[in-house]
């Protein structure tokens, strides 16, 4: 199978290379930032373009541009007559941003991808949607090819999981943030709390995060809390997550 | 070294399984819930007592109570005249509520406990305090025995430790308790989310959370943002929770 990636950012950086790396053959990489869209297209390559009428044929084109970018995107496809799979690889996006296009599709990879980051995609399930059986079946085999399998999901329920993993992933990491910053506080290292944040994480995926949660909210320990309030003093953006949090851990288990 | 054991509840089970493996000496285990303490004692092949007068004697008692209660146990213990080191494994619990016990320390382990659940505790590291230098090198020889080593820290420090642990631990929980029940109503498994979540922990300690963090908050995505709270609706603790951490996520990033 051969195909396009429209698209430089991380998203489309951390696909087109295990793509490549796992046999399939990227034709073009399009992308409006030249530099960006030539060193990707020279690492797995292909052609660099920054026109969709420059764009080579392909099986399949994956649209890994900002969600604002995916309608205009998909409307210059569409004109230029380009053929074969047109997927996006957004989470809060429904397949409906590529129409006109026919064969429409949504490759999404749930996971976080930063710049640099080294990540293993065989590990990361992807959720995959099309609009005819034919596209459906290829989005599936790639996703097979370079993750760990595909879900089926239409686009509600895409958006309700994309929603989940800014939970899980977005607001955790930014709760690890102000974590940090107490251990800097203490003086120290942020490197003390992993093996606790490891075991949290595989405690929530064993036994359910209902029956994992543990600490002062969950026993609704006045005392502790009064005490932590006090080393956050007037740190009001702390303050305002610690209540915000702690008011719903209480609420949770009935015990306020 | 031989050991005493005060409590039965997780802390306390945890430890004494550990020291117990570790060739370490369980001489009693002292618990007003006294059928937890039999069946304590009975795993670990010490005596249950209910009891400080009837505690065997021991080179270190440790205390794995409830934080209220340590002050009351410590008093106990010594009008009992009970000999060794006594230490408390409580993190945000002072020393000093030992007092006046003389060679009073502390043997915090950074890690969260439930019941039954499986726990390697040579990965957990241990924050460490005495009133004196060989209660400390005791305590810190338990550490280095049954966990990743001892980390010296005052009661200041290990009160600011422990805002961190919940911070890290206890609300990154509750945000994937949170996660698992948008997960439910896109009729999708929770498990889906776990890669994705051990990899924000993986780049989080890897690269920073500052650097690590990604989302429609990151980017004030305001459009996305807008989807998610309309995905919320009526639910007004998650929407109370979901405003809070992204106005303190954009505020970090200053691009509000």
């Amino acid at each position: 199978m051969t195909v396009n990636i429209v698209g430089s950012g991380n998203v489309a950086t951390h696909l087109a290379k295990a793509l490549s790396e796992k046999g399939f053959e990227i034709k073009g990489v399009l992308s409006r930032a030249k530099e960006h869209a030539q060193s990707l297209a020279c690492e797995v390559r292909a052609v660099a373009v920054d026109s969709v009428a420059d764009m080579p044929q392909a099986d399949l084109t994956l649209v890994a541009v900002p969600d604002d970018a995916i309608c205009g995107v998909a409307k210059a496809i569409h004109s230029a007559g380009v053929t074969g799979v047109v997927a996006h690889t957004s989470g809060a996006t429904s397949v409906d941003a590529l129409r006109p296009i026919a064969h429409r599709g949504v490759l999404y990879p749930c996971m976080t991808f930063s710049k640099n980051d080294r990540i293993d995609l065989r590990r990361c399930p992807f959720l995959v949607e099309a609009a005819d059986a034919d596209s459906l079946d290829a989005l599936k085999s790639v996703a097979c090819a370079i993750g760990s399998g595909a879900t089926e999901c239409d686009s509600d329920g895409r958006a309700r999981l994309h929603l989940a993993a800014v939970l899980a992933s977005n607001f955790t990491n930014h709760m690890l943030l102000m974590a940090q910053r107490a251990m800097t506080q203490a003086g120290l290292p942020f490197d003390l709390l992993r093996p606790l944040v490891e075991q949290t994480i595989a405690k929530a995926f064993t036994m359910s995060p209902f029956d994992a949660q543990t600490g002062p909210a969950r026993r609704n320990d006045a005392k502790t809390m009064e005490r932590h309030r006090e080393l956050i003093g007037g740190d009001m953006r702390l303050r305002g997550l610690y209540d915000a949090l702690t008011a719903s851990i209480i609420k949770t288990y009935g015990n306020g």
